[in-house]
């Protein structure tokens, strides 16, 4: 089955509110297993929503529309899809019992303008609002059989009415046995970029189709998609099982995390495990670093402190980083990240420092040492590692990579 | 002029991401007075892609496209736009330079895959993307004169890649007189909540027609949107001037920046301007208020060093917080706050100290010392601020609330 999502309002088009529902909508038609190939949007215009509604019954079975019920003269969804599937806009008695019901539920006068939201195309049903005021639609097309379904843009009005009344709606459309489930799961991976990657699972990707992998990018790590859609959610999840496998296979040393495990989270979770303790010396990533590793619940049981040591006095002082690396090597070298994970571990008495020291820009570079630079270093254990790398990007850009530079950094360390 | 925006990515479609592309396009689209009427979602499918492009092409001048423009083989939008306007694929020199010159400066091989990223239509050109590897298309169509912009996914690449590349170029295309020059300002404000300011400025909020005037709610700080339209910028910052000077004469004790300005760009900037200097002592904000403060270029020169002291001995052993202190009153209380804050810029030298002290959750709250609740407090001078704050969020949202608060009472104190 082909669906299609259409949002009607202005104000999408104006930028004034990004558009969630259609993401929800796009994320319950996939797990219906129903595939969806366009999603449009238009503004409060009459000529507009008509073709747009038109086009979208023309190439689909299903047609979900959000938006335009309401009671102003704007609202323009019902008269629209009206027009798009040529029949006239009469009142809807069982609408317009919703309303007057609700209107004298809440004490407050119902105005002409209210009943207009009970004028619905001849041979549309009411779809039942238990959250709001306006009510709404149900249509299939005699000559196709194509489905409109039309509701409020409230989110929370639409996400009941999806789940209440157009989802049993759709299931009761579709052939016995069409209804598939779409699983899917994210594998994260650092120390390996894009293409990299895809050119590894390349004879992965080329022999895809159920499960289906996709590789994207992601903040400064890459994540590889597995999709398997099955009419038992048990045999999705042995497909998927199976892929990871495979994946894990050639990509294991990089994987760090399913779905929405970050970093942090793995690194944490592995220093509890283990009863061991960590502190980190920052300096380009000035806070972001320990930032990420106190965002974990629980965290305060194996991350005991940080210091973010930006002047060259505060590495000396508080990590007791020797003067003369500093000197010999300047603050940004792998001298130097390594004294200060050392440095870090020592006077904080911690199992493993984690150190970053770099020049995040704007300004600072040169040519030996220019912006984007990175040094990061972990001790622990009497063993040291450090990595140089190098980032292209803004301030704000940079830091970030940096940290996760950091944070990958150590998560190979612990392995 | 006439705009139309197309996303390309099948994770759009499948509800994964929410889309904030189009609406930050939209916004930028309607404040340069370009109408915006259909705004459409295709999945990673060359087909579906290509009818997407040529209906845009056939009713709109301007089509934006974002998306799809990566390495992998999923990523066909150069492949569709050469397709829709019927031209073949050809290296673009400029962009192979661009991607050359790019891998070169991160030091990783450049693959078969990212060479693809360079094939272009034949009569398009590049558009510089500073932020990424993957470049932009510019294009325009021969008989209808139809301009295509192509730029990638990535929020933070498309964002410079519009205001530095796309936008100037629109800009050529408009006849003279049709751009009308819509101007918006934001007034940033802490310490006041968005109905109590509200009422304080209702008689501007009623009169307002050109410009108006929108009262909305920021990430822990509230703000206000003054928006002026004139065919010449200068008459629009004359209004807006005016404007602002009204509202500053009510609220002018709690607005802290204007448009981008954060709490840590003023808070450096009023530093830099002194020669004074600030250290940080944070407990349950992690590492959060001094990622921020060295977030701002510069800040180096101002924001000495943090020190993230989550473990209670950390803050006896790195700050010289008293230990009788902690144990009478506790770690989160604002006796240890002060300490803290008293600790950190006598311990580093600097001219303030400022310290958080609190719990974020979701565990480790009591009765007494409910999670959310916070104590901030300020030092420098001889003297000190301390506060307490109550909030009810996530473990990551109060955290960014307690660094909200530290950074407001820091820019009160320094006034």
């Amino acid at each position: 089955m082909k669906a299609e999502i259409i949002c009607i309002g202005t104000e999408l088009l104006l930028g004034e509110i990004i558009d969630t529902n259609a993401a929800y909508l796009a994320r319950e038609l996939a797990a219906m297993g129903i595939d969806l190939y366009h999603k449009s949007t238009v503004g409060d215009n009459l000529k507009r929503a008509v073709e747009t509604i038109r086009t979208a019954t023309e190439r689909a079975d299903l047609v979900i529309i959000s938006g335009g019920l309401g009671p102003t003269l704007d609202d323009l969804t019902r008269e629209a899809i009206a027009i798009a599937v040529g029949e006239q806009l009469v009142v809807n008695q069982e609408a317009l019992r919703h309303l007057t019901e609700r209107f004298e539920r809440m004490q407050r006068p119902m105005t002409e303008n209210n009943k207009r939201q009970a004028e619905f195309p001849e041979s549309a049903e009411m779809v039942a609002n238990p959250m709001g005021t306006a009510p709404g639609i149900w249509l299939r097309l005699n000559n196709s059989g194509c489905a409109i379904a039309a509701m409020p843009g409230v989110p929370r009005e639409l996400k009941v009415m999806m789940e209440q009344e157009i989802k049993p709606r759709i299931l009761k459309m579709m052939p016995p046995g069409e209804h598939k489930i779409l699983l899917s799961r994210v594998l994260r991976l650092v120390g390996i970029g894009e293409s990299a990657m895809e050119q590894l699972i390349m004879p992965l990707i080329e022999n895809q189709s159920n499960p289906t992998i996709a590789p994207y990018a992601g903040n400064y790590e890459v994540r590889l998609r597995l999709t398997a859609s099955e009419h038992e959610e048990s045999a999705a999840i042995q497909l998927l099982n199976n892929l990871e496998q495979q994946v894990r296979d050639i990509l294991g040393s990089y994987i760090y995390g399913v779905d929405d495990e970050s970093l942090e989270t793995v690194i944490i979770n592995e220093l509890l495990r283990k009863g061991q303790t960590l502190a980190v010396a920052e300096s380009c990533t000035g806070g972001l670093i320990s930032h990420r590793l106190t965002n974990v619940p629980g965290a305060s049981a194996a991350f005991m402190q940080g210091a973010v040591t930006y002047d060259n006095s505060a590495k000396i002082a508080r990590l007791g980083v020797p003067e003369q690396i500093i000197a010999e090597h300047g603050a940004v070298s792998a001298e130097t990240a390594t004294a200060m994970a050392m440095g870090v571990a020592k006077t904080s008495g911690c199992d493993y420092g984690l150190a970053s020291t770099g020049i995040a820009g704007p300004g600072g570079g040169s040519s030996a040492k220019p912006v984007g630079l990175v040094y990061v270093a972990v001790y622990g254990q009497g063993r040291t590692a450090v990595n140089e790398r190098r980032y292209a990007s803004s301030r704000i850009s940079n830091k970030e990579a940096f940290a996760q530079t950091a944070l990958a950094a150590l998560w190979q360390f612990l392995r």
